[in-house]
C-alpha cells in the first residue's frame, strides 16, 4: 500500500448524515472529497467544500464554527479560499489533518456540538454551482494504456506501438484556458484536414470529434526546479484525482501531428469533473501494477518495489453517450464502455517522477490527464475510435442511433468509483461535455 | 502598415532625459518597453515601467503625481499591478493612450511640472530589479521558419520539412513554470537517452544541450472560447515582443517525442528578457512577408493582402556566448550568429489567427514562442546544432574554445534592436540564461 490503512476507511463508519450510508453513494464518510463552489445563483465567492451523501460541507465556515485549531484548522482555512492551490500545496500531513477532522465530526457517533457546526454550513449538492478547484499552471497529459496505444496503432496501419512506449511515459503539455467544469459545452472545432486522396488541405468543422476517457491527477506539493522527485516520494506530491475528457479532433490531429505533436485538436476543450477524491481516500484500492513481469524493466528512476507492488488503483470507470434523441425522448443514456484504471501500463507515481526527473518544476494545482484509459477487452475502450473501429463498425445506441465519431449534440458523461468487498464505495460523481455546431 | 505611424515614431523626437538621446541607445523616447520591476535589494511590491534610456519609470506612481486622467490614467493605473494581465487585456486603445501620454511628458518639448513628476519616479536601470511581466496563463511554441526546418531536417538526414509546413504555423504547447527572466541558471536536464547503435535507452545528463533563438508573443486582448481571431484583427490582440530562449536537450528529444512532440527536452527553462517593445513602436519596421509568392496560397484563414504586405517585422536578433573562460579573462563574449525576424516563412498575426481559428480561448498575458529564428546564411542559424553542422563543424569561440552544444558554465546572450535609415533604434535589451552542472 502506498498510504496504510486507517479508521477513516473503515467501512463500518457510518455518518449522521444519512444519506451517505446509502449504499450507491458516490459520497460516504470514507471518501470526503473536495471542490470549490458556491450557492447556485448567487454572487457569492467560490470556497472549498467537501461532498458528504447528498450535501456540500463548506469546510472553512465550518471550521471557525466548530472551533478548529492546530494543523487541521490551518488546512480548513486555506479551504476558504476560491482555488485550493493553498490547501494542495500543505501536504500530505495537512491533507490528512483535516480529512480526520472531517470525518470525526461527520462520524454517527460525533457529539452534538460538532453536529450542529456543521449543519450550519450544509449546501444541498443540488443547489451548488461548481468553479474550478485550483488555478492550473500547467496541464500536462500522458499517454499510458498500452491497450489504447496498440488499439490506435492498429486502426492506423501502425506496424505496432512506438519503441519508447514501455521506457517512458510519455506526455506532451496541453492547454489550460480551455479546461472546463462538468456542464461545458463548446463549439465543435473547425481547422486544417488532409481528405484521403487529397494533395491540400480544406478548412471545416471537424468531421471526426472524439473524446477520450482518463483521469485528472492534482498536483499537491511541487518541487522545487532543478530537484527532481523520486517515485517513492512520487504520491506524496499528489492530491487526487477526478475524470477528465480529453477531447479530441482526430482530423485535424493526423495533418498538424508532426513534428511536434497535437496542438488545435486537443486545445478546443477539456472536461473535468469539480470533485477531486484524495489518495487517501482511494488507498484501499492499490493493487500491482499491471506491467508484465516479462517487459524489460524500466530505468531504476522509473522502477521500486513499492511501485510495482502497489502502482495501480482500482478505479472503474464508465463513459456514456446521450443525444439530442435521448434528451428528446427521455431515455437513459447510452453505456459505451466500462473499465478500470488498474489496467493502465504506467502508475500516476511514474508519471510525477518522469515529469520532474529532467528538474522540471511542478506547482502545487498543476493537472496532469492519466492518457485515455483502455483495457483489454474491446467493451473497455477509451475513446470512440476504438469502439467504432475507425468507422468500420459504428456504435449503436439504445435509440437506434449510431455513432462513429461524436455528433452535434451530443453529450460524453463520465462517471468513476471504486468498489470491493469489505471497503465503502468511493465515487468521483460525473463529467459531462456537450458538443455545440460549429459556427462556420 | 499594420498601424499607421504617428508622432511617437518621428526619428527627430528627443527626450529631456538625455540617455536616451545616445544614437545606440536601445530605450530611446520612440520605444518606450514596459517591464514589470521593483528596486534592487528590497521588498518592494513589483510594479510596471517603461523604460528610457537608463532609466525605469514607475508607471502608476507617475500617473497619480501627473494628474493623468482619461483612458491613459486608467491604463497606467492598471500598470500599477505586480502583473501587466490586466493591461494588456485593455487592448489597443488603451496602449496607444498611456503611449502618447508618455511620451508627451518625456519629450524635451515637456513642461516642467511634467519633467518634475518623472522625475520623482526614476529609477536607473542599474539599480531595478525585474519580475515576469504577466502571469502567463498559457505558454504555445511555434515552428515557422522555413530555413530552420530545412537546417534541421538536412542534419538528421529526412527527406525534407514536413508537408505540412507550408500550410500550418505549426506550434506545441509549452511549459509555463519553468519561464524564467533573463539572468535565469538552470541545472542541466537529465532524462532518457537512446544512444547510436543502442537497444536501450540510458539515463544521462543531456550530451546535446541547445538552445533556440525566438522571439515571444504577449497576447493583448484574449477571444472568447469558441471565437476565432480573424487574421486581419489578429495584430491588435498582441501587445508586444521579447527575446526568447527555448532551451532544448537535442538528445532527450530524439528518444521521446514520437508519437506526441517534445516534453522534458524543452519543459525545465526557457528563457525571456524582461523588457516587452509594444507592436506600435516595431510598427515602422513592416516588411512584406517573406514567403515567396511560388509557394501555394495558404488556406484563407491564413491570407490576406495587409498580412502579405506588411506582416513581417524587421528585428535584427544576434547570439551570444559567454563562457567560463570569457569571464576569467574578462573577454567581451563570442558572437554565435546575426539574423532577422523577417525571414519567419509565417507571420505573428498568422500565429494568433491560427491559433485561435479552432475557437481556442487565447488569455491576456499568454505568451507565444515565434519558434527557432534562422535566415538563409549559415551564420544567421538559430540553433548551435546547426551552426556546428550537428557537431561534424564545431564553433570556435574567441577564447579558442570549440563547441557543438552547449557546455556547462556557458551562458547564451540573445540581443535584438530595429535599425533602418530615417527611423530610431528600437532595443530588446538582451535576455541572458546560463547551465549549471547536472546534479546525478
Amino acid at each position: 500500500m502506498q498510504q496504510p490503512l486507517n479508521q477513516t476507511h473503515d467501512p463500518a463508519a457510518r455518518s449522521w448524515i444519512e444519506s451517505a450510508n446509502a449504499p450507491a453513494a458516490d459520497f460516504p464518510i470514507q471518501n470526503l472529497p473536495y471542490a470549490v463552489l458556491r450557492r447556485k445563483n448567487t454572487d457569492e465567492a467560490f470556497r472549498g467544500a467537501v461532498a458528504i451523501g447528498d450535501q456540500a460541507l463548506d469546510i472553512a465556515a465550518w471550521a471557525s464554527r466548530a472551533g478548529l485549531n492546530g494543523t487541521a484548522a490551518d488546512a480548513a482555512r486555506a479551504c476558504g479560499q476560491p482555488v485550493l492551490n493553498a490547501f494542495f500545496g500543505m501536504g500530505p500531513s495537512a491533507w490528512r489533518a483535516l480529512r480526520h477532522a472531517l470525518f470525526s465530526a461527520l462520524h454517527e457517533h460525533a457529539p452534538s456540538d460538532d453536529r450542529a457546526a456543521i449543519e450550519a454550513c450544509l449546501i444541498p449538492l443540488t443547489d451548488v454551482e461548481c468553479g474550478l478547484p485550483a488555478r492550473i499552471g500547467d496541464y500536462t497529459d500522458f499517454y499510458t494504456s498500452l491497450y489504447h496505444a496498440t488499439n490506435i496503432s492498429k486502426l492506423l496501419g501502425l506496424s505496432g506501438v512506438g519503441a519508447n512506449f514501455k521506457s517512458i511515459p510519455i506526455a506532451y503539455h496541453g492547454r489550460v484556458s480551455s479546461i472546463g467544469l462538468s456542464g461545458q459545452k463548446f463549439v465543435r472545432p473547425a481547422g486544417q484536414i488532409m481528405l484521403p486522396g487529397s494533395d491540400a488541405p480544406i478548412f471545416s468543422p471537424s468531421l471526426k470529434l472524439d473524446y477520450e476517457l482518463e483521469l485528472g491527477i492534482y498536483i499537491g506539493q511541487g518541487n522545487a526546479a532543478g530537484e527532481p522527485i523520486e517515485l517513492d516520494q512520487a504520491d506524496s506530491h499528489v492530491f487526487g484525482l477526478c475524470l477528465l475528457n480529453d477531447w479530441s479532433a482526430r482530423d485535424i490531429q493526423a495533418w498538424e501531428m508532426q513534428p511536434l505533436g497535437p496542438f488545435l485538436a486537443k486545445n478546443f476543450a477539456t472536461t473535468i469533473s469539480p470533485w477531486i477524491v484524495t489518495m487517501e481516500a482511494l488507498a484501499p484500492f492499490r493493487l500491482p501494477l499491471a506491467r508484465p513481469a516479462t517487459d524489460p524493466k524500466p530505468l531504476p528512476y522509473l522502477d521500486s518495489d513499492r511501485n510495482r507492488m502497489a502502482g495501480a488503483i482500482d478505479i472503474q470507470l464508465e463513459v456514456w453517450m446521450e443525444t439530442a434523441r435521448h434528451r428528446a425522448g427521455q431515455l437513459p443514456a447510452s453505456q459505451l464502455s466500462h473499465t478500470s484504471f488498474k489496467h493502465q501500463y504506467w502508475s500516476v507515481a511514474q508519471m510525477v517522477a518522469h515529469h520532474a526527473v529532467n528538474g522540471c518544476n511542478l506547482r502545487a494545482g498543476d493537472l496532469l490527464g492519466s492518457g485515455t484509459v483502455s483495457g483489454p477487452e474491446r467493451s473497455e475502450a477509451g475513446a470512440l475510435m476504438e469502439l467504432a473501429r475507425n468507422t468500420s463498425e459504428p456504435v449503436t445506441l439504445n435509440t437506434g442511433e449510431k455513432r462513429s465519431y461524436v455528433e452535434d449534440g451530443d453529450a460524453i458523461i463520465l462517471r468513476g468509483y471504486c468498489e470491493k468487498p469489505g471497503f465503502a464505495r468511493i465515487g468521483f460523481g460525473e463529467s459531462r461535455g456537450e458538443v455545440l455546431p460549429a459556427k462556420v
